[in-house]
């Protein structure tokens, strides 16, 4: 099944609108085009309804944002939402400032999302003071593990039904669920920690594979996490074996994803329902 | 010919003003390095000015332009004009929102251009409506190819005519024209548009061109595609025997331009007059 | 000495949050990483006193300031003052346009830094007409040579006195200085300057040693410097081995950072007091 999410995104060249951070922009739009789809970059508000109208699907991260941006975020989500397009948040540093925690709050009461995606700090941070999910995430650490799995997937499908979407809090284990189903995945490498991007990188890419599989965005969720991290593993072993650094895993980790087959990101998911 | 504009620049070391997007600003300086030229980057309109005075030319590419760095492009285009300094306009995505159709026309209409490169749906966009091009227009369809040479040469040299400059549409085959004159360049490989920036690299490069080279812009913006093109071979060639993909192929790219020596490009250029 | 520097980095992880341009931003965050420590960008007024608040320490990069960032530079620069973290200035383009100058003075009259770290036309251009250094500087060239080297070391010497700080001025030669103790580092590589961001990685990397070295700012900074000239080196001797470019050297100077011994650098840094 996630061979086939794969090949939709290679045959549909899916053109993600991306609003994004400029720290790794540019490894965002080389991995969406290493996917098979085609990134536009765009985040000014008098140009985001245009050029979100000619795409399938857009990426909000709010990495470096800023009293500009942020409108055209709002913008560019109502008029996908309008057409029909999913839209991922990627609440970078939800938690670490007033800024980030309340804009990214705002863009989830404000547009319809298809998938939120974060790191557990991030995702927690959404939910704080929310009725729904206190309880929970109260005892929730800020490192996903086998022993507190079965919480965090019970609070991420909570999480996932206030949105009617799907929620992927990525890190050692990652996790991906909607409201009913969820699945944990082991694939990934530490050193994916040592670069800047990994995050953005992957909610680009979620994207394009949201928009090449309008109907199932949980397992094209599930697909896009598990080939980031099959493509993770790939880049450090030749890491590993040349000598080289974390600048240079970076380059592999983009290349894996040109080169990943179909079948290659099928026969190496590690996915577990759960 | 080609081989001295080459050495032109890396004897000269032109000063390149570059106002261009931030997804592939990195690459874009790199290359310039690369070519033997120097580039500086600056977008506020209190500091464009006295920016491009002390550079030899200026680069603008509208690909993440917003409402602070459109001003600035003309107040940088208009100071360029009057010190005389060669400007090139790079109007990535007109024609896919109002924000940059309209900037890139004004821009036309404000500055005196020695150069406009881009792809032909950009370039068609910048002359529809245009009694001089539209009859011809119409007949163009969005690739380049042998059979739509002809009329597409016949379009690139009125267009070069209405801003007594050079125009440069590049794709699979590039066609780089003036008033009188119009080369087809058959350097390049497909997978350099599988990485962010070609386009956004080549224009500065070729600014870079032609900076160094003030008597012949017509062969200096030949000089820079063919080098482009040629280098992206080379480092194809070199990405498939390595088994890597277009993060590297990325980085081989602006390492040809680096190696590339004079000779290397007269003997490698895949250039005719038509 | 230095060992312990560059233990302490890796120790610390120190928290560097980088108001920096967008151009060389990836390598910086990259460099960071590479280093042992954590980047945090932000640059919006609303968001910069939260960031920095989280952080060990801030780099503040005038590379492509504009209107919204400069007063978040200053905001962020005093915030961290009140919490003591250390201040690094990069006076990007200092002398090169009125904006850049001055915002790189009003930063250095109302925050207190820690160092400042440019070439030597930018550290100049920060003391014209400044009484102190008036006499010195007017005899000292654009390149630090070895003989002008004792007079660029008073210059520092006296620079570094007003600001109760260090000067690092980079180059062929590097001089780092505070008011009563200077010395001068002879790692390095040429092909450094003929990459985008040497000196702005450099600065965020210095940043890292400040923080995970609160007792010895001097030190700290002679530990980054010599680093980064060592690293340099490595990559440039695997860049002509391999018969590579400028690009792959960018990656090779970033994975050096990553790999290096605190041994190595303890073994490899040229510095001599003077």
């Amino acid at each position: 099944m996630l061979d086939t999410m794969l090949t939709n995104v290679r045959e549909k060249a899916p053109l993600v609108h991306c609003i994004t951070n400029y720290v790794t922009v540019n490894d965002v739009a080389n991995i969406v085009l290493a996917s098979g789809g085609a990134p536009i970059m765009s985040d000014d508000s008098m140009d985001v309804a245009d050029i979100t109208s000619i795409c399938g699907g857009l990426d909000i991260n709010i990495g470096t944002l800023n009293a500009n941006t942020v409108p055209s975020m709002l913008l560019a989500g109502k008029r996908s939402n309008d057409l029909g397009h999913p839209v991922l948040l990627d609440p970078v540093g939800a938690g670490a400032s007033w800024m980030r925690t309340s804009t990214a709050k705002r863009i989830i009461d404000e547009v319809d999302l298809a998938c939120i995606r974060g790191n557990i700090s991030e995702i927690k941070a959404l939910t704080i003071g929310s009725a729904t999910t206190k309880g929970v995430e109260a005892d929730i650490t800020d490192i996903v593990t086998d022993s507190n799995l079965a919480l965090t997937v019970t609070y991420a499908k909570e999480f996932a039904a206030t949105i009617d979407g799907v929620i992927a809090i990525t890190g050692a284990i990652d996790i991906v669920a909607d409201a009913h189903q969820a699945f944990a995945i082991r694939n990934g490498h530490p050193v994916m920690s040592k670069i800047t991007g990994s995050g953005c990188m992957l909610s680009a890419l979620t994207t394009a594979f949201l928009i090449a599989n309008p109907d199932n965005h949980l397992m094209a969720t599930v697909a896009a996490v598990s080939m980031m991290g099959l493509c993770g593993e790939k880049a450090a072993v030749k890491m590993v074996a040349e000598g080289v650094g974390n600048a240079t895993f970076r380059n592999y980790l983009i290349d894996n994803i040109f080169l990943l087959e179909a079948d290659e990101l099928e026969a190496g998911a590690k996915v577990e329902e759960c």
